[in-house]
C-alpha cells in the first residue's frame, strides 16, 4: 500500500512542514520505502518531483522538505509497491492534460479484476492499475465533455459515478486535482484538516518537530490537509465516510 | 530566445558535467534567466524538474548539477523568453503521452504567424507557440497512426515533413524523445558532438571545469551530445545544417 498527502489553499502556501512528517513513511516511520512523488501547480502550471528511491533518503525529497516552493493546489505519494514494479515509471503522481489543462492523480490502494480498456485516447506508460484507472477517468471525462470542462456539479458527479464504479473493484483512495480544484475520494482511509485563523501550533506525528502557524499566515489563509493518516498529533483530523468525494477550494470544502 | 541541451546515450550516464556549464548560460555567461527544465527518462519513466527562477540561483538546478541522475535521453532548456510570459506553464520542456509513451519537446527560436489549430486531441496549457507546435506534432502523429507507433523509418519521415512544415514559420530548433530515440531539428543553430573510446579530457567553455571521460567511462560506452552552443572548447561539435533533422540513438546518429 501507499500513502497520500495532498494540499489545497486559498493563497499560494509551502508545503515544507507537512512534507517534513510525511516523508518520514517513505522508509522511516513507516516502510512505504518504493519511491515518491510530489506535483505542484503553480496556476496552470505544475512541476513535479518523483524518485523511486526511498523518500527518507532522497536528495530530491530534501530539496522538496526544505526548498519552500508556493503552491495552492499539491499532491504527494510515497509508494509501496503491490501492483507493477519499483520503476520510475510506475511511481505516482500521474499526469495527463485534458482540456488544455494538466490533471495529476495518486492513488492509494490495489484493484482486483481490473482490466485495461481498449480504444482510449490516454494509454498507460507503466503497470500499475493505479494509472490504468487515471486513464480510464480521464477518457470517460473527453467522451463526455468532448469540448471542455463542464459546470463543477457536472464534473463533480461524473467523478463520483466514475469513483463508485472503479471502487467495485477493490482499495480506491485517490487525490485527483487540476490545479483549480482538489477532488479526494476514500474507500477506506482518509482524512482532512482545515487550518484557518485563528491559527495554532500543530505538532508532527513523524518527527518532534511544531510549527507556530500564526506565526506564517495570514488571518485570510484557509489551509486545507489530506492524508491517509493524519500528520498531526493536536489538530483535529475529519476522517472520510466510506465513498465519499470532497472537492476542496481556496482551502475549504465544496458541498455541491 | 533560449538554448537547448540533449543527450543520447547506451548506458545510462548522468549530465552533472555538461549541466553544470549548460546552467551557466541561464543568468551567468547569458541572460536566459526567464526558467529552465531538465527531462531525464529512465526507461519509459520520465521526470522532469523545472523552475521559473534563472538556473544560477535555482536550488533546483543545483540538485541537478550535483545529483547524478543517470538516463539514456535527457532534454534541458533555459529560457529567454520571447512569447508567453514568464511562469511555470510557459517553461519547457513539455510532456505529453503517445502510443503509451511519454514525449518530451523543447524549442528554441520563435514561430510568426503560428496559430492555434482547433479540433485536436492535444491542447496546450500555457501561451507559448513552442507547446503549441508541439500539440499539433502529436495530434498529426495519432491521426496519421492511430493504433501505435510505426517503424521508425516512417516515423522519422512523418517527423520530418511536419519539422519543415512548421519551420516556415520562422526559427525552429527542436529537441524531442520518447525515451528510445532523440530526435533533434535545427533551422539555424544546433551542434552535437559524439564521445566514444577512446575517451580523452573535455574542458567546458562557461565554467573552468574539465573531466576526463576515461576515468568515468567504460570502453564501450557512447554518449551523443546536443546543444545550441558546443558547451566545450576542446571537443569537435559537428553543426547542424540548415533544415536537418538527426536522430540519435544508443549515443550515435542513425542514417535512416
Amino acid at each position: 500500500m501507499c500513502q497520500l498527502m495532498g494540499m489545497n489553499c486559498n493563497v499560494p502556501t509551502d508545503i515544507c512542514f507537512s512534507f517534513r512528517g510525511f516523508h518520514q513513511r517513505g522508509g522511516n516511520t513507516a516502510d512505504h520505502a518504493d519511491g515518491f512523488g510530489v506535483a505542484f501547480f503553480e496556476g496552470a502550471g505544475c512541476r513535479m518531483f518523483v524518485d523511486s528511491r526511498p523518500a527518507v533518503d532522497s536528495p530530491v525529497a530534501a530539496l522538496i522538505a526544505t526548498y519552500p516552493i508556493r503552491s495552492q493546489n499539491v499532491i504527494a505519494h510515497i509508494r509501496k509497491a503491490t501492483r507493477g514494479e519499483v520503476a520510475l515509471v510506475n511511481t505516482h503522481p500521474f499526469m495527463r492534460e485534458l482540456w488544455g489543462r494538466y490533471w495529476i492523480f495518486a492513488h492509494n490502494g490495489t484493484l482486483e479484476n481490473f482490466g485495461p480498456q481498449s480504444g482510449g485516447q490516454y494509454r498507460p506508460v507503466g503497470t500499475t492499475d493505479s494509472e490504468q484507472a487515471f486513464c480510464q477517468l480521464l477518457d470517460s471525462l473527453r467522451l463526455r465533455y468532448p469540448d471542455g470542462q463542464p459546470p463543477l456539479t457536472e464534473l463533480y458527479g461524473s467523478i463520483a459515478a466514475w469513483s463508485a464504479k472503479i471502487a467495485k473493484h477493490g482499495k480506491f483512495n485517490y487525490i485527483l486535482s487540476n490545479g483549480d480544484y482538489l477532488f479526494a475520494y476514500c474507500t477506506d482511509n482518509l482524512s482532512y484538516v482545515l487550518r484557518h485563523a485563528p491559527f495554532t501550533t500543530a505538532h508532527l506525528k513523524d518527527q518532534d518537530i511544531e510549527v507556530d502557524f500564526s506565526q506564517v499566515t495570514t488571518p485570510n489563509d484557509r489551509i486545507a490537509i489530506v492524508a491517509t493518516e493524519p500528520l498531526t498529533d493536536n489538530e483535529r483530523w475529519v476522517p472520510f465516510s466510506s465513498g465519499q468525494l470532497v472537492v476542496f477550494q481556496d482551502g475549504a470544502p465544496l458541498f455541491l
